[in-house]
C-alpha cells in the first residue's frame, strides 16, 4: 500500500526518524545505464542541510548519502537502489523536555492518539529530516531527465512577496543569496525580516515557486493522475505546506474564460501561458509552474501554555535549534519531488502507446 | 498502477467516455454488512447532473445508477462493486465540427500529442462526465463513514466571494439556491454574474470551500498520505481545478508562527483552529476546511481562432451546451472525492494499532 | 490495494457474480492505437462457456461481452476499457436448497466466515463466472502481443495422463475433441472416463498444460515479480488448482545439476529447455512450459452429509448443471491469464532500460 | 509498482547484492506496540546463512541485522523499518572469471539482454543473498502474528523422499540434524547423498513442505489474491524453485470429488483435510500444509562448456563456494514468507467487516 512511498514506476520508499543510526530509502524502477553524478548529488544534500547559512536552523548535520546498491561502476544495473544517511546528531536528551507534552500545532497530539505511542526524539517520524532522503531520489531522478530544467525559488517571506512572472527574474541569481530569492533587492529584505523574527523568538511563513522548463508535450495521465494532481499532493506532503496551486491558481477563479484560454500557435505553443504547461492533466510543452504556500514553523522560542499526555496545562519554551523560516531549505525539496514526479511520468508514458 | 483508480483501501477504478454506451466503474474493499440508501445516492448523481437549473448547461443527462454486484437483499457482501451510468446521450456529430480542432485550453492537443489518437466525441476520456462516477463512489463512502458530516458549498463566482469564515454560515441553506451559496444575498449576485456572463458567450471561475466535520482523530497518514495531501490530489483532478488550500492556506505564508500555532484546551481540543484540522498530516478532530480554485470553462460561445491536426489556423466557434460557471455542480463531486479519501483513511487507520 | 485485480501496467480490475445483472471489469493501460478483433475475442469466450459439448455442464449462458468505453473505430484511444457480460440466467430459486448449508469443500463456510455474510446465489463472488472476465482481459491483451503464441491444452483427466512432452503433440487438433486434448487417441479415453465419472454422480481432478512460444529474452523481474511467479499467481487463482509447476517441475527435485543445466548454443539458445524457458525469473526465449494442476469439482450429484448454519449436520444433494471435470473449459481461461502476464510484462520491459 | 517488495499491507521492500556495502529493505505497514525480540530474529538469519554445517556453502557471511527505524525501547512506533544487513564477504575478483561468461542454467544471459547490462559480482541482483532480507521480513511479521505456526523442513533431496504426512513427524526433530529433516534416520540418507554430490562436483535439487497451523478462518482474498495465490507467488520468487502445490496438489488431479472432498464436523473443523486448509481462497482454520520444489543448483564445480558475451562458446570451471543442496538454507526462508503472507492477510482481514 506504500504509505511510505512515492511514485508508481519511478519510485522511492524511505524509512527513519532524526535519532535512530540513519534515515534512507529504496528507489525503485530506475533504468540500467544511466551514470550517476554523485558529488552533484550530494550538493542537493548540502542545500537542503541545516547550518548551511546564518538564517536558517545551526544544528549540524552533515547529511551525507551512501549508496548501497544498484549501481555498478557509476552506472545505474537496473537493480533497486538502496541508500542511508546517517545521523550524526543524535541528541536524543535534547529532547527530554518535550517527553509526554504535545507541542501546540505539532503532530505530537495526534500521532500519539493514532498510533497510542510516539516517538518524542526529534519528531520521530514527522521529522523534516525525512525530506533529505527526497532530495536523494530527485537527485537520483533529475539524471533520467537531463533535458527538462527545474528551478525553484523562494518567492515570499511573511509578507514580503515577488511581484513579477518568473519569466522576469534571472534564474542564475538565486543561489547567490542565503534565502533563494533571485531578485537580490527583496533578498535582502527577506533576510533580515528572517533576522528579525528569529530575535522575537518567533517564526514566518513564505511561499516557494517552481517552474519546470523543458518539459515533452504528453506528460500525465487522465484522471487521478494529471500531472498537476500528482505535483499537488506532492507538494502537500512537505512539512508544513498548506496551500499549492498552478497556472493562475486561485487567480483563475476571477477570470472569464475569454481572458484564461490560452491561444494556440501554429507550431502548436500557447500565445499565453495561463494554464501553467499543462491542458487536461497533461503537460503541452509549456513551461509549468506552481506555487506552495508553507505557514511559519510551530516551534517558537517563546513560552507556551500547552497541554501534556496527563491532560494537564504546563507551560514549555521550545529549545534546540530550528529554522525562523523554512522556505530557503524548502527551495531543493520542492525540485526533488518535482524531478521525481516528471521521472515517474516518463516512465509512464513510455508504456502508452504501440 | 491503477492509472484510472483512486485510493488505497477503499478504491474505485473507473472508465467511460460520454459517448460510448455508459461510464462506470468498480469499488473495491467496500467492508461487508452496510446497508446501503439507492435513493439517496441518485440523488447525489441528481445534485451533479446537468440540466438541473437555469444557470448550468441544460444538457439532458438523467444519469442513473444501475449496481451490478457486491450487494444483497440491500447490504454491502464484502464483494467488489460494479456500477454503470448509461449514456442516454450520444450525440456524436455534435462533436463534428471539432474534429480534428484542437480547442484552445483544452485537452484536445495533448490528448492527441500523448496517446497518438484523440476521441474527439464530447472530450472522450476528458470529458467533465467521468466524475459522475466518483460521485457515486463518493455516496458508496458515504455510508461507510456516516458519523463523518462533509458539506461543501461555492464561496466564489467571479470576484463575487463570501467573506466570512464557513462557521458563520447556516449550510442548510446551501441548497436552497441553483448557485448552492449559503449566503442567499449573494448567492442571488453570483447567480445574475452567471447569467450576465452566459449571455455573453463566456465563462467564469470560482471557488468551492468543503468542511468536514466530526472526524475521528487519528487519520492519515505519514509522509505521502498526510491526509491533506490526500484530499489535494483528489480535488486537483477534478476538471478545470488550478489550485487546492487547507486551514489558513496561502495566507499563512504572511503569519508568525505566534498567530499561526493553535494552542490547546485540556481535552485535547484546540482554542482556533488555523491548521484546518490536521497537524503532521493527521487529524485532530476539529473541523477540517479547504478550498478549491476552479478556472473559468474552457468552451466559449464565441468565435476563437485555433489550430488544427494540419497544423493550419482555423476559425471556430463554441457549440453545444456548456457550463457557464461549473462551480454549482462542483459540490456534490468536491463532496463525493472527499467522502471516498475519508473512507480510504478510516480503512487504513484500521490496521495500524495491534 | 486491488484485491480485485491482475497486473501492474496491464491491469483487469473485475466484479460480479452469477446472480446479478451482469459481470465485467476496467481493463486499464492497453496502449493506444490497437485494433481489437471482436469476433475472435467473442470466440474465446465462447471457449469457456457453459453447455458447449456433452461433457461440460449443462447451463446455457451466452456469455456475450459488451464493450462500453475506451475503443473508437476499433482500435483502442488508450482509455481504460470498461465491459460487461450480461448474466441471462439468474435463477437465484436453483440455489434455495443450500441457503445456511456449507457445501463441503466449497467456499461456503470460510466466505461466511470471513465477510459475516454469503452470496449463496450460485457461489456469489467464489463462482467461476468470474473467470469469464479474464478471458475478455486476456483476449484484449493477446492483442498486444500478436508474436507471442500461448497453446493451452489438457494433458491429464482422473489418472489418464498424456505420456510425451508438449513437443510430440499437434495442437492444431487440440480443438478437435471436446476434452481438448492434442492426441485424439487419449482424448477419446479422456471423454470416456468424464461421460462414466458423470454417471455415478461424481467428478474428476485433471491437468492442464500450457506452452508459450516466441517469447522475446528480457521478460520478467527480479526479485517478487519472476516471470514464472506471476504466471504461477494466476493459475493458482483459477477455482479447483492446487499446484503449479513449470519447466521440469517437481520432477527437478530428484535431478542433479548436471542433468538439468541447459547448455548454450551460440546463437544464445539452449541445447536442452529444462530450464521451461526462464531463468532468474527472466525469459530466455526459449518455450515457457508449464503445468497446472486441477482437484475434481466439490459439487456431487450425491447424496451427502454437511453441515448447516445453524450448528446442525443436514443431508443435502447437489442440484443444478456442473461440470463433471472441469479442465477442458479450464484451457481457455490458462491461455487467457498467461497473455494478460505476458502483455503486463512487455509493458513493464519498456520501462527498464534508456 | 513495486518490482522489488512483497505484500500489500505488511510490505517489504528491498536492495542489494552480495557485493555492495549491504544488502536491506524497508518493512512497511507494521502496526505499533508490538516488542520485537531481536535476538530471536537473528536466530532465523542465523538459521539460513552460510557456513553453518557441513553440508552447506562453506561461505562466510555473519549476516548480522542492523535495525535503523521504526523502533523505539524495543517496539514498533507504527514508522517503517529500515534495515540492512552489511555484507562482510565482497571478494568481487572471486568472479572475475565470470565476467563476460553467461554461465549455463543462470540468469547471465537473460539479465545482460534485459538490462543491457549486467552486475557479474555474485550474481548481482539474482543473487540468493536477497533472501537474508526476507528472512529478517519474515521474523519481524511473525511478532504480529504470534499464535501461529508455522514450520517447514525438507522432505527430499534427489530421490530421497519422506514417505508421510506431516502429521506423522516430530517437529522439534527438525533443527536437530544439518539436513532439516524431522525423521533422523532418512536426515541421515539426505546428508549423505549432498555429500557424494559435492564430492562429484555436481548438485541436487530438493523439496520442501511447511505447515502453518493455529491459522484463524477467514484468511485469503477472493480471486487473485487466494491466500494460496499469494503462498504461490511467494515460493516461487525463492532461488531455484520450479514448482509448488498445496493440500493433496498434483495427487488431486487423479482424484474423485467423493474422495477429494472434505466432510465437515458440527464445530465446523473438517474430519480430512485434502483441501490442505484453503478453501476457496480462504483459510478454514484446518492445517496449511504446501511443498515447494527446488532443482539443483546450477553452479557445478565441474569443467563445463558455454557461451560468452562476444558470442563464443569458451570453458569455464565453477569456483567459490556453494551450495551442493539449497533445501537445508531454504527451510527459514520459507517460513519467512509464509510469515509475511499470513501478516498482510490478517492485516487485510482487520479491513473487511464493519
Amino acid at each position: 500500500m506504500d504509505l511510505n512511498s512515492f511514485g508508481r514506476l519511478f519510485k522511492i520508499s524511505t524509512f527513519g526518524e532524526s535519532h535512530g543510526i540513519a534515515i534512507g530509502g529504496v528507489i525503485d524502477g530506475v533504468p540500467s545505464g544511466i551514470e550517476l553524478d554523485f558529488e552533484w548529488i550530494q550538493q542537493q544534500l548540502d542545500r537542503r542541510k541545516p547550518g548551511q547559512s546564518s538564517i536558517v536552523t545551526q544544528r549540524k548535520e552533515p547529511d551525507t548519502v551512501q549508496f548501497l546498491s544498484g549501481i555498478m561502476d557509476g552506472f545505474t544495473t537496473g537493480a533497486s537502489i538502496g541508500f542511508i544517511i546517517p545521523n550524526d546528531n543524535q541528541k536524543s536528551h535534547d529532547y527530554d523536555h518535550i517527553k509526554g507534552v504535545y507541542r501546540p500545532s505539532h503532530a505530537d497530539y495526534t500521532y500519539s492518539k493514532k498510533y497510542g505511542v510516539r516517538d518524542h526524539r526529534g519528531g520521530g517520524r514527522t521529522s523534516a529530516r525525512e525530506t533529505a532522503n527526497w532530495v536523494v531520489g530527485g537527485a537520483v531522478a533529475k539524471h533520467f531527465i537531463p533535458e527538462i530544467k527545474i528551478t525553484a525559488y523562494v518567492s515570499g517571506v511573511g509578507e514580503i512577496k515577488l511581484d513579477n512572472d518568473y519569466s522576469m527574474y534571472d534564474f542564475s541569481k538565486i543561489e547567490e543569496t542565503a534565502v533563494r530569492c533571485p531578485d537580490l533587492g527583496i533578498a535582502e529584505q527577506m533576510i533580515e525580516k528572517i533576522k528579525q523574527i528569529r530575535k522575537e523568538g518567533d517564526t514566518i511563513g513564505g511561499e516557494v515557486t517552481c517552474v519546470i522548463q523543458n518539459v515533452p508535450v504528453g506528460l500525465g495521465e487522465p484522471i487521478f493522475d494529471k500531472l498537476h494532481a500528482r505535483l499537488g499532493q506532492a507538494m502537500l506532503s512537505i512539512n508544513a505546506v498548506k496551500g499549492f496551486e498552478y497556472g493562475e491558481g486561485f487567480a483563475s477563479t476571477a477570470m472569464k474564460g475569454s481572458e484564461m484560454n490560452d491561444q494556440f500557435n501554429p507550431d502548436g505553443t500557447t500565445k499565453t501561458n495561463h494554464s501553467g504547461g499543462i491542458q487536461g492533466g497533461v503537460s503541452n510543452g509549456m513551461d509549468i509552474y506552481f506555487k506552495v504556500a508553507f505557514k511559519p514553523v510551530a516551534t517558537l522560542m517563546q513560552e507556551q501554555t500547552t497541554l501534556n499526555s496527563e491532560g494537564e496545562m504546563v507551560e514549555m519554551h521550545g529549545k534546540g535549534r530550528h529554522d525562523p523560516c523554512v522556505v530557503p531549505r524548502a527551495v531543493p525539496i520542492v525540485e526533488a519531488l518535482a524531478a521525481m514526479t516528471l521521472a515517474d511520468m516518463v516512465l509512464i508514458q513510455r508504456t502508452r502507446n504501440i
